[in-house]
């Protein structure tokens, strides 16, 4: 009422963004406007170019220039034999933050969720399946959440690519690098033990 | 590195906005490509399309359509013989949702902070000047925070205006509507025993 048309539109954006309320939108909205023209200018071309730059990499479904292969599956040193499968971009960006797996990805794009209406034929399972039955796919590391709905979904694919000649694995379940023992959890604390590692 | 070019500017913009950093801003980005292609389209073309749109209302300094007096001055049931003297624009968004105040704004643009190096010439004090010495205007407000800073202005705004034929006012300080006395500090209880109203 007492902004102008176009600052409303703003917040109205604004307010789709993750996170961000009516009183964030409009505080996000009051620091965009005192930004550069030119500045804003730019950002506005980006997103609005956005919809032809950015696609879906055809071999992994990670985020990837449009139409291209995405900077891992085009990079000749990963080792293509080694699939890991993933929820979505931030859990693959967290694996490769770890700097030791060397192999591929395949990106689900979600996971098993019936409450939430997800039965999985919206997941890159088709893809999935094709990758585990080509022949320089030699294993597939199912790094989905330890929660429930992620050990549903890693049972499910484990469940599918039970038939294909690819080995299956996951990662291992422990105490985390530098943590106080005092803080684990039980089940952490049970899976820390049972797959406890000799020292000699 | 694993993201493509376009996400990365992508981030690298959403880190400037307030209280967005490196996490929150991939979050936000992850969430935005997954938008439909026509509405980030039209995001980036309300954004590029925000520094001709938008611009300071000449009368009062608020948000205005550009070049256009802002929806306050140019509405006339507003009675413009009192001024309501704000820092910025959710200050005066907090005043409006008060409704009660019917007069018009002028929007300083910030507050005196020796510590941040504002020593008031980037302020809209030349307005303020010019507003309080036209004729119909009967008494300007100054609505400042009643922090030390903001107090600091309102002392030194009301020292500037004093040569002026305009009667100086202040919101009142006092309990909160709703609020619990036992939460009160000491400044907020002494205030409001000190301007406490009859009963009768």
């Amino acid at each position: 009422m007492h902004y102008p048309e176009s600052f409303s539109e703003l917040v109205e954006y604004l307010k789709l963004l993750p996170g961000v309320g009516r009183r964030g939108a409009e505080r996000i909205a009051l620091a965009m406007i005192e930004w550069d023209g030119g500045q804003l200018r730019s950002f506005g071309e980006l997103l609005a170019g956005l919809p032809e730059r950015i696609g879906k990499c055809p071999r992994c479904g990670a985020l990837a220039d449009g139409g291209e292969l995405c900077r891992i599956c085009s990079d000749p040193r990963r080792d293509v034999s080694q699939i890991c499968v993933v929820e979505n971009m931030t859990q693959l960006a967290a694996v490769e933050k770890g700097n030791y797996f060397r192999g591929v990805y395949l990106v689900l794009g979600g996971r098993l969720s019936p409450l939430d209406g997800e039965d999985g034929s919206s997941l890159n399972i088709p893809l999935l399946r094709e990758r585990a039955s080509q022949p320089e796919t030699k294993e597939v590391i199912l790094a989905l959440s330890s929660d429930v709905e992620g050990r549903a979904t890693a049972a499910f694919l484990a469940e599918l690519l039970a038939g294909f000649p690819v080995k299956l694995s996951r990662p291992a379940l422990g105490l985390p690098a530098g943590a106080n023992l005092s803080y684990a959890d039980g089940a952490t604390i049970a899976a820390a033990f049972s797959n406890r590692t000799d020292m000699q």
